[in-house]
């Protein structure tokens, strides 16, 4: 008992430093933490204590005084991460970036913003908007995900096929180490070949590496003008079929796919139907156009439905009219929370697989995964453009021993690094994922990632149990 | 002279285990060398040996030989660098790339292609020509540079503004590291979050952390049409203004600015003139629009000019009618050996200048240029969408004394670190640039970056004095 009241007392001492250094506004330890929304996952929150410091200066601060301590740091954004990322335990410290979180600038000209770590991808997208410009990447959680904690995750969304994934709309970062110190490279510029680009680093490593405080970020121009539809067609070829008839418009911002159990799930919950529009169809994928001009892209929606009703001729579809038609459609894909009050923490997946392989790899493996229980039926949604499977299965989290997260795996991973897949293709590794990342990785791979790790926080203070086990 | 004979055996003794495993064929030394191309700077194949394996294994065996026996590594592409990357000296050994030139596979349904990384551009290029598609990246020394050599100084080029630049277009990556062992991400996909992404430290490392031999690259559907044509403007502003409008075509491919001084050097050397155009005007922009239809993007050039002639009644504009008279306007741009054949290894600069920037800081620098000297009339040129200028000094290499380099740099980069720009925009560091890299760069990238060299190549055998000084 010795020990855990000496480390209490280390813990407390600790924080009256750091209340000495940022102020004890930024702080909660105690019954204050329990007021907070956990977010994601039930375990965000185990932490001893909470600290939200308000600028860089304040983060290198409190890393700093944790060091000396010896206290370990986990990194928060809006806590939405899907695979215990973001999880901690007593004795550790909660780093939120909540606090920080202002669009520093938005510049119309060299199309980039400057944002803090802890502001929404919501709030960025708002504020671009105002310069009729755009992040480029969008997904659902946009009005809580902070955009420190998908640069973190390196997140996806509905527009990488085009527009790339976040490590590919970064520009600059700024980050602090292990050490308090700061790695700032706030480039605004595409083209930067001066030595190595260790941004690159600190994207996708989940706060096991640096916690990162400010970004610079590449924006588009909004198009004018959008129109979105959702076809029923008659199986996942048609559905492929009919992504790459609307890439070859230029014009395509979203090619979401919703297998049949999933599409079923979410319009028998909204009871959305439309006439002449077919809801048993195997497969079910809304489109959504960008472009000058809302009638040229309504006619480009009606010809690809032509095009692809020749070859296919049961597919229906239809064509939104309204903006709240528009949103009635994409909450179909979009309130993937429901699965999860039925299924609380459902097995989910998140995998890419490359395009030419998308088709073999379903008729393979969702078929398989009901050999290993009776009735385990995964929902299966995603984004068809770039072959990022979702797949979450009818079954609570507790359903989930090592021996069938086994059995599941060796379904749904076995193949993916030999076809140049990706068993994590957007929510990154976190806790949840640790097992496949050592069981299906490159050896080498893990070899550097843990040299990488041993060299920049050799104490292993940052983010825990994150990437790499429990030491 | 004792150290000197025993280094000499060594080395030779090395060579013949490396003949033992790789056949003689591969290897060049003494005389044999001098009937190499140096390429682009004369130190180029001043080591002791070239060896040219011809597969992953064989670059791992000579690796492995090289590290047992002491001995540092060079590895080079098409020897197209333009800042000493790839210069070695006696006792050293130059590996290249040249024999492992395959294009693996071109897939035109996830339009992926898998190169060795000893192919050239052109050779992809026209590989994935047949799929009619494109990897996405441009530049003048296609023919000779390889794609190894591109992804190490992580190029750019004429279309990075819209398709970012080499660290964009990878997908997956295989390189040999310092012990012999193969990193090995081959990944197809665009979605990966799968710890960190290693791929990202060789791409830009000028082989200074492994030996990339294998590279999964991105491409693009080739536009059915495309068209070009040169603009006489009185402005830089006015380009600026052009680009601008040029973009919000959606179909810009290439933004090409020549000032005054570089457009009369090569437009007089090839005799190019035409009636109506100024060849006087201050700045001339090529710009290159791609789409689906010829007529319209004539149509599209022809409303660029007159929009453009509306604020700017003095711009003048041809529009090439032929693909030879597109080549004659590209010849233009693209012909920068002609100015180091006057000036032979004239001091020459790579900047990326934050597009709100471009103006102030040309007004600037350019004529702060002169005051170090009389006579001092730089040529630029470059990529004006994102910002990438080459600066090309009116003086032969010898004439750079450390005072001369050190006024240049304060002239030029001073301010660029600070306004989000680089000193090195697409060519890399090599041994030319180590010195502003030092002066320029965050000091903690520079702690990180030695650390990270440390961990990866602890007897600094790959690459030894580029990015890093010798030590």
């Amino acid at each position: 008992m010795a020990a855990p009241m000496k480390d209490t007392r280390i813990f407390n001492q600790a924080l009256a430093e750091i209340a000495a250094a940022i102020g004890s506004g930024g702080i909660r330890h105690g019954e204050a933490i329990a007021q907070l929304d956990p977010g994601g996952h039930p375990d965000n929150l185990r932490a001893s204590a909470v600290v939200s410091p308000a600028s860089t200066q304040e983060v290198a601060a409190v890393i700093g005084i944790c060091r000396r301590n010896s206290i370990a740091i986990v990194p928060q954004g809006g806590r939405t991460g899907l695979v215990g990322g973001g999880i901690s335990k007593r004795g550790e410290l909660v780093l939120s970036l909540q606090k920080m979180n202002r669009i520093v600038e938005i510049d119309p000209i060299e199309c980039v913003a400057v944002v803090e770590a802890g502001a929404t991808l919501q709030a960025l997208q708002e504020a671009a908007m105002e310069h009729r410009l755009e992040p480029g990447i969008d997904l659902a959680a946009r009005g809580s995900a902070t955009l420190g904690g998908m640069v973190s995750t390196n997140a996806g969304g509905v527009m990488a096929f085009r527009n790339g994934v976040m490590r590919h709309r970064i520009l600059g970062l700024e980050a602090v180490l292990t050490d308090g110190s700061v790695y700032s490279d706030l480039t605004r510029v595409v083209k930067n070949s001066a030595g190595y680009d260790l941004k690159h680093l600190f994207i996708g490593a989940e706060g096991t590496l640096g916690v990162v405080t400010k970004l610079v970020i590449k924006l588009d121009p909004v198009p004018r003008a959008t129109a979105t539809a959702i076809f029923g067609l008659p199986s996942t070829r048609a559905a492929l079929d009919l992504v790459a008839l609307a890439r070859a418009t230029g014009k395509l911002r979203a090619a979401e796919v919703l297998w049949s159990r999933y599409f079923k799930f979410t319009s028998g919950h909204f009871g959305w139907a439309a006439p002449d529009y077919d809801g048993d169809s195997p497969a079910h994928l809304v489109i959504g156009l960008g472009g000058n001009d809302e009638t040229e892209l309504h006619d480009a929606l009606m010809a690809l439905f032509e095009t692809i009703a020749e070859p296919y001729p049961e597919t229906t579809a239809v064509l939104a009219a309204s903006t709240s038609q528009e949103q009635e459609i994409w909450r179909l894909r979009e309130e993937t929370g429901l699965m999860y009050r039925d299924y609380p923490a459902a097995p989910s997946y998140d995998i890419s697989v490359p395009l030419g392989q998308t088709e073999a790899f379903l008729d393979r493996a969702v078929p398989a995964l009901s050999t290993i229980e009776a009735g385990l039926s995964p929902f299966v949604f995603g984004h068809l453009a770039d072959g990022n499977l979702h797949i979450v299965l009818n079954r609570p989290g507790d359903w989930l021993t090592d021996e069938r997260r086994d059995a599941i795996e060796a379904i749904l991973y076995a193949d993916l690094r030999a076809m140049g897949g990706s068993f994590s293709a957007e929510h990154g590794v976190g806790s949840k994922r640790i097992h496949a990342l050592r069981a299906t990785s490159d050896p080498t791979k893990l070899v550097l990632m843990a040299q990488i790790k041993k060299a920049l926080d050799p104490a292993n203070l940052f983010n825990p149990g994150k990437l790499f086990d429990r030491s």
